[in-house]
């Protein structure tokens, strides 16, 4: 399990100004704690970018390489931004994301085909809604497959995302077991070992409690590990939660490391 | 995953001599914290009992009766004190356990057919010692799931335990690593779904800073509940790591739980 940080995010009142004020600064502060934090990869969230999507994403990428080797995901439904990102990332980077939207179809999965890049692809039905349960996931994941290798991507550069929705919400609780169920099911549904991927903020998302919020992240990530994901999108600067994430990695692949390089 | 306490063992000095003088109050106390902890069953670990066997151990069973209506699992090497308290229990208790061991097949194997119990089968060699990888473990399996159906034991009775070894040992992440996937391919294997349960303290055994035996623990338990176990052997009275325990048991079952109940 890769673990990447979720902490670059355009929400953040602070990198909002920074991207504003082509401000490189605070942006290269972020990278750099991530990666000292344990991160292994980059999700920059640039939101929309209504105004000017080329040359803000340009920006950002390129503030964050300047700080940090690590690879990066461009995190952003705007298509121009994508591109430019793309464009302006010196190591392969990841499009995140694809789903069954129509604009999306249509914009985002031929510039990964185009530029062979890897591609999340999130588990939605072609409306934004999220499936209710797991049986109606793999069926959106077998239609959004058929799309990637109808637009030549290969299947290695697929990555799905079973889409975590706030254990605050009436279904929740059994929404986390089904995609636990999700990531466990796919390799075989689709025949071979495709990599998946979650966001596990998603998951406590308007929890208000900070230590019900972090002993769900810390129990419910272990679990996500066990059922074979590949890459955790999460908030790396939370010590704790991070962590758990390093340890459990250890017990969820083959390695060199040792029991002495807990904690 | 049910949560199964271990607390109740011999070899703390304090229920050591509660047993010899024939003082309930510890054992009492103690169930009872298990309990409130949220324990579903308390493991009555009494050592070897080479000593009056018969006597102490239905001592400690009726103790602990007298104090908890949970379940008990009996937890001894010894045949006779396994009948004793057999004998004792009020309600349907757990024999811990069998394994290929020629003993443990000779004396435990009958009488878990005689009284038709739920018989823990431990995956050792016959020579006690620890398959050093899930393939030999799931040979082990087998074998073992063999001679419980020869001696006419309900497939619905069996317990697999795949033997957690301390993370301390060389090959301790490995072996860790190797118990998960034996938990998520024995139901496969033997082709219904037989229950597991794992000993959690094993983990750490023998680790001497605190903090990282705890998250190694923490870390491990929900993988345990993920890969499918059914049944975890615990000290419960580790608020942190019960906590953990109870919250991913929420994603990990359908239930009527909701995520209020987290924490």
């Amino acid at each position: 399990m890769r673990i990447i940080a979720d902490n670059l995010r355009i929400t953040q009142k602070a990198l909002e100004i920074a991207v504003a004020k082509e401000d490189a600064a605070p942006l290269q502060t972020m990278a750099k704690q991530c990666e000292m934090a344990g991160a292994e990869g980059i999700d920059i969230n640039s939101g929309p970018l209504y105004h000017h999507p080329e040359s803000r994403m340009t920006f950002m990428v390129e503030a964050v390489q300047d700080a940090t080797h690590l690879p990066l995901i461009l995190d952003t439904s705007n298509p121009k931004a994508l591109k430019a990102g793309l464009i302006a990332c010196k190591i392969p980077s990841t499009l995140n994301g694809l789903s069954l939207e129509p604009a999306k179809l249509a914009h985002i999965l031929p510039l990964a085909a185009e530029y062979r890049t890897d591609l999340v692809c999130y588990l939605l039905y072609p409306n934004g809604h999220i499936p209710p349960d797991s049986m109606e996931r793999l069926n959106v994941a077998l239609l959004i497959y058929q799309k990637c290798l109808a637009a030549g991507i290969e299947p290695d550069r697929i990555i799905i995302d079973p889409v975590l929705v706030p254990l605050s919400w009436q279904d929740g609780l059994f929404q986390a077991r089904e995609v636990l169920n999700v990531i466990k099911i796919l390799p075989e549904l689709l025949g071979f070992p495709v990599r998946t991927i979650a966001g596990l903020s998603n998951l406590t998302a308007g929890a208000k409690d900070p230590a019900k919020k972090q002993l769900a992240e810390k129990a419910y990530l272990p679990m996500l590990a066990a059922a074979g994901l590949s890459m955790i999108l999460m908030n790396v600067l939370n010590a704790e939660t991070i962590r758990v994430a390093r340890t459990c990695r250890l017990f969820s692949r083959e390695s060199i490391f040792t029991w002495e390089m807990v904690g």
